[in-house]
């Protein structure tokens, strides 16, 4: 049998060359946001991980295991206090200032170390709005609060740490964000050249996992849904699996919406093809395109470090209802790197279900989608997404974007 | 370039067959806690899961999402409320007696369904001591106090559903952790032939990799760490990955715990080797050898349903004692399903890290591993990893255990 290669995983050396450029990023965080102390508590992440694992961890620990970030007279103290099984791998990392092992519990040694410091604040990984900064579980946030009874009203949310740091991207994790990309792109060219009248939508999905196999890479989100296959006028866009319902037919438009994890980053790109010559494409679905396209445009040019994620998301917004559209129902755009959706910052609007995060500021580094969808009266929905990297003065696509219909003569 | 197929995913039907057996577990697990309501509260869990999403639900949510189990006048109700755009594909799993979707926020149709049950107790998921009922974050878990203002007194832990639904295994689930030990054993079988003189640790687990790759299974846990490989008298076995430093010699052990991940479901598994002819192996690795072997006999003649997982330890903890060694530092065994360390009941002492874990009873249909180690004075360590599931009145070995040292001639 072959010997195929999994390159779904970050590879070691280079995740802990990333954890060591986050390490040194952390000190800094941690002043502008005036906390002396994170604690990152976790225990059996294999069943249960913290989004922040591979961020300042790399691996998993299985007994209860805490994490101490810690400024003190400007000394920066590093300190992982872990099961005696798990202690020689986390020494053999060389992340650490002090490895402290325990063997029967944590409580005890966690709450020395602490007094040791004894901060005003400490803060820990709960967050309402923000999925990847609320990776502490509610039982173990019981457990710390009864391991430390007289800090944990001293306990505050992390968020603001885990979104710096998780968002603003180092050059490695910018260049592997971009190959993922990139072999989305290169994937779904490869794809293009299969397309075949009367094909369904789950034979085409199957013909990308397929590649994605030969690629030893996994899928950014749900592979139900990775990529997602919408075929015709009839087929409802979304996070829906493919059908044998919907087949490519002449005059019609196909979409996906496609994402690969390749070496522990994500990717998330969506693309259109019309079958027919370019002649033939209704002036319909022309002007969906251009309205689609030209709102990433609008958006794309109006994003920089310092503005609001909802300010772009309503130049967008406003661009498509001007034109004749009703409104997307969904946010302009999130961020992705590790996970398809990275938390943080949202490009979207005030909605409840996204809570504060489209009030959050745009930062140098962070890499967002720029995604919407109009829907025609006779052809379906059009659908396009980007993925940006944002510039000390604006943004740059990380490969080049979606300028015309993916024309698929018949 | 061949065309792999990545066989660590349950199958989708086979997976909404499984949940289709929890499902029809679920009202006995209801009554039996004496338990009306079960509330599973989800959001963007490809960032980060619930333990129990593929117990009961089968895939992922982006939005915030509730899933909601309630018996009423013996009708037993299951409704989703879901983002209308993963509407669709919760209705196609037919699991459903309500799927409601939404748009905006999910606060008032959440509060209008519970008011319509007015249940006295609604049990969330979080455990303080098992780490797979612990699946809602402390975020989660305050926003659902906001949204359920009225109702957040009557918050329970759901654990005991929880650990009662993962912990009796359908047939189709033991059939799947059979065939994920069948092939550790397979893999240890074919290694055994090309295990050499002077190959490191690293070497050893790079041999495993590829066929793991070859199979298109994954590591039931941390790649670095699985299959750990101890080499040699000097090797600290634990949680800990090879090195290059220990090699295989002649007169020399070999120990690996391993796993495989195939189908969604794990193994774990300790095998020992020895370089050298059955007549060379030195009495004191005998004695150990037979220590551990017989510690696991004990335990398996004793484990039946209805004792509890500490004196199941206990046995064998006593055993080791009064053969002259020191005990073991850990849980004799942990349960095996989904996830290596499956959660619930644990057969260990009463240590705190263990929490209450030991004191659960030992149920039909469990899968436990029993394992344990022993260090001799001038050989290292011996140790060993069996997989059991309980029978009506006792237990099987999934698959047939380890009985002597495999020799290997050098």
């Amino acid at each position: 049998m072959k010997n195929m290669e999994f390159n779904f995983d970050t590879p070691k050396d280079q995740l802990l060359e990333i954890i060591e450029e986050k390490h040194s990023q952390l000190e800094g965080i941690l002043q502008e946001c005036q906390f002396t102390t994170w604690l990152v508590f976790l225990r059996e992440t294999a069943a249960n991980p913290d989004p922040v694992q591979n961020l300042v961890i790399g691996g998993d620990v299985v007994w209860e295991s805490a994490f101490i970030f810690h400024i003190d007279n400007k000394k920066f103290h590093k300190i992982a206090i872990i099961g005696d099984f798990d202690a020689e791998a986390e020494r053999n990392k060389a992340l650490w200032t002090e490895v402290i092992p325990y063997t029967e519990g944590i409580s005890s040694i966690l709450s020395e170390t602490l007094n040791r410091f004894n901060p005003s604040q400490i803060a820990i990984n709960y967050s309402d709005d923000d999925v990847v900064a609320d990776g502490l579980s509610h039982g173990l946030f019981r457990k710390l609060s009864r391991y430390l009874p007289k800090m944990q009203e001293r306990f505050v949310s992390a968020a603001p740490i885990i979104q710096r740091l998780r968002a603003r991207k180092t050059k490695t994790e910018i260049d592997l964000v971009r190959a993922a990309c990139e072999l989305t792109e290169e994937i779904n060219n490869e794809i293009s050249e299969q397309l075949q009248p009367e094909m369904n939508e789950v034979e085409i999905q199957q013909l990308f996992h397929q590649r994605m196999n030969e690629h030893g890479v996994l899928e950014a989100w749900e592979r139900d849904a990775c990529p997602a296959v919408d075929a015709g006028p009839d087929k409802e866009m979304g996070h829906v699996g493919p059908t044998t319902k919907f087949q490519i037919q002449s005059g019609h438009t196909l979409h996906n919406d496609f994402g690969v994890k390749l070496k522990g980053y994500c990717s998330d790109i969506q693309r259109m093809w019309f079958f027919g010559s370019r002649e033939e494409i209704p002036e319909e679905l022309d002007y969906a395109f251009e309205t689609v396209h030209g709102a990433i445009t609008r958006a794309a040019e109006f994003i920089k470090p310092g503005v609001k994620g909802m300010e772009v998301d309503q130049i967008a917004r406003d661009y498509v209802i001007k034109r004749g559209f009703e409104e997307y129902k969904h946010a302009l755009g999130h961020q992705v790197g590790m996970k398809a959706h990275d938390g943080g910052v949202i490009l979207g609007p005030l909605w409840e279900r996204y809570g504060d995060t489209p009030k959050g500021i745009v930062e140098e580094g962070n890499i967002f989608t720029l995604e919407l969808y109009v829907k025609t009266d006779n052809y379906g929905m059009v659908s396009l997404e980007e993925d940006i990297v944002i510039t000390n003065n604006g943004c740059e696509f990380l490969i080049p974007r979606q300028e015309d219909w993916i024309c698929i003569e018949t």
